[in-house]
């Protein structure tokens, strides 16, 4: 067993319905302003609406940020941090998918600590405590109401950075699976498959421990076991909370153990041709999946033995890949790079661009633009 | 999905060896002074020296109180606080078994609070916030170091007072198995067996949650896979480390979803005849997990997957209830009643006295005097 550290921050409130305790919530961790970042998505389904409705109960003075989109940018960090300097939150609430709780994260951090989100690049960088945050996830995907990291894409290079650090935590994780309801389909499917993705390779990255298996084993077998049936049936409320608890825990297993190469190709994807994140990492999660998987097949009989326990473990790695490309398919998304548009000329540039990645480097299996090349080649 | 609210505060510092970082951790919680609450056994096993030379190399004062045994009790408590009162502690360390830990939130408890520990009996009663506490368990078996409960005997009567408080949490858990190789073989029969006990009552309860059992069932997967290790090859570190992070998840799933009727058996013996803890929980499992796996097997048959996949399921209670018993008898512990003296005459009392317990109020199927009884019979 390797060594350890791990703290979970936040106060984790699950169930049906209870969005209806955001004011009582918020109140108790103190002061009167309150800031929610909520993209325009989640406005127009009523849900920043209900959250609004319960922290005006509560006597709290609420303020509002909408203007983003996905995969915040720099851009819209100013312009969050802008309207934070103006209104003087004491309390942020990120309410939506995780583009609201990233944002709301980046928000935080350039307010709390003055400069540029860039200056908060890496781990750890924090120079002052942030101001509490509630997350309220509407989407079961990003993990982010779990972990310490927001994801925020310069608005000029694209390039994901990672900004990672212990006070950026939420203080509360507030999970209403009935706020999942309302996803589109294609909303569904991307940010499960996103969730699927953490829960795979946070279970075998080199920073894997006790504690993040913990909780990737049980994301996978509540993910696997729910994510077909959230695509069949929207309204299963009972699947959404098992997506929306799985998609938590792959968040918890992220905090110590990392991501890995599925990431590491996925991003220049997104990067270069704008490929959505939960298309780009099913599309090459199996691939990582077969890659990894000539290494570490125990590690994948693991996984395997969540969902079907009589099934034959001795080839793991193909038959998780195999159920991948098999709900990504069902999703309706694509499985090659060529569907996508994308030519074998430009894999080069790709390789070369994921092996720079931060993530890649937890990836079990060593990764250059050697075999991350190879790896794109498999997905063409 | 039972709604639940869930906060794990402690942090969490796995690995052997880590007790070299309990000076550098107690620096980092602030503070000068600390009070190193520590059994006599552990003394002697060299753990409390290897401690405090670590918190005096990080430039703590440090003073210490030993003079307790297990179960402590309201008077143990008194002594403990009768020093704290003269050191003035910034920060109490509880280096030891669950008796360490336990007197050391008491002594917490009513050094902070004021009053008697029985003020504090009962769920959420301190008065104001406690110190922080670093919790060095040296066994594995109560899980205290992880969840908000301190259980003192009343001197007198014997009864055992639960007092939880969220602020009587630790703020640093060191789980070094290193420390639990010095156990002598009763000490890891008897505490291995409770942590078992603990991962199979949580899994059941009537407060039984998503991520109680997240907990639940990693804890009874480890424990079951690894007990028997520990009994064989007392040095076997890895396995030591599977108990050690195994006892803490058990002690995170009590966190939210409490125990059963075999703790509230376990306890009237404990009380009345002085049956140590591990022992009269250890008899009394099997017949819980009979009685309980008649109206929830699915329940049993989920544990059961986690270390037999391919075992027939139909039967699981009777499998696991078996399974505790041949670890009992390989423990050299009693498997019946009567093998402790104790005789049929008295079990109504016991009955009575079991009825009367908090723990057994969250079994799955609810207890009364009458079937209480029908389960001591069935241990005689």
């Amino acid at each position: 067993m390797l060594p350890f550290d791990f703290q979970l921050r936040p106060r984790i409130v699950f169930g049906a319905g209870v969005i209806e305790q955001l004011g009582p919530l918020a109140s108790q961790l103190g002061g009167k302003v309150v800031l929610v970042v909520s993209d325009p998505g989640v406005v127009k389904a009523g849900h920043f609406g209900t959250g609004l409705q319960s922290l005006e109960a509560a006597g709290l003075v609420v303020h509002s940020f909408h203007e983003f989109t996905e995969n915040p940018t720099t851009d819209f960090i100013d312009a969050g941090v802008e309207v934070a300097r103006r209104v003087k939150p004491d309390l942020i609430v990120g309410l939506g998918g995780g583009s609201s709780m990233d944002c709301a994260k980046g928000i935080n951090f350039v307010y709390s600590c003055g400069g540029q989100i860039k200056d908060y690049w890496g781990v750890g960088k924090a120079t002052a405590d942030l101001l509490p945050m509630i997350a309220v996830p509407t989407t079961s995907g990003t993990g982010s109401e779990a972990q310490s990291f927001a994801l925020i894409s310069d608005a000029k290079t694209h390039v994901k950075m990672a900004c990672g650090d212990r006070r950026a935590a939420c203080a509360i994780a507030l999970l209403d699976p009935a706020l999942t309801l309302t996803q589109p389909y294609a909303v569904t499917a991307l940010t499960g498959i996103d969730a699927l993705s953490h829960a795979l390779e946070t279970h075998v990255t080199t920073r894997r421990n006790a504690i993040s298996s913990t909780f990737s084993r049980e994301a996978f077998r509540l993910i696997s076991n729910n994510l077909s049936r959230v695509l069949d049936a929207s309204d299963d409320l009972e699947a959404r909370g098992c997506m929306q608890f799985g998609a938590c825990l792959a968040g918890m297993a992220i905090e110590t153990s990392m991501l890995g190469a599925a990431h590491a190709t996925a991003n220049p994807l997104t990067a270069r041709y704008g490929v959505t994140h939960g298309q780009a990492v099913g599309l090459m999660l199996p691939h990582v999946v077969r890659f990894n998987g000539q290494h570490y097949p125990e590690l994948y009989s693991e996984l395997l033995a969540e969902i079907d326990p009589r099934e034959s473990q001795h080839d793991a790695p193909e038959q998780i890949a195999q159920r991948v490309t098999e709900v990504v398919r069902k999703a309706g998304l694509k499985t090659t790079l060529r569907e996508l548009g994308i030519a074998a000329e430009v894999l080069p540039e790709l390789a070369a661009d994921a092996s720079q990645q931060w993530t890649g480097s937890f990836n079990p299996v060593p990764v250059n633009a050697d075999n991350l090349l190879t790896l794109y080649q498999a997905a063409l």
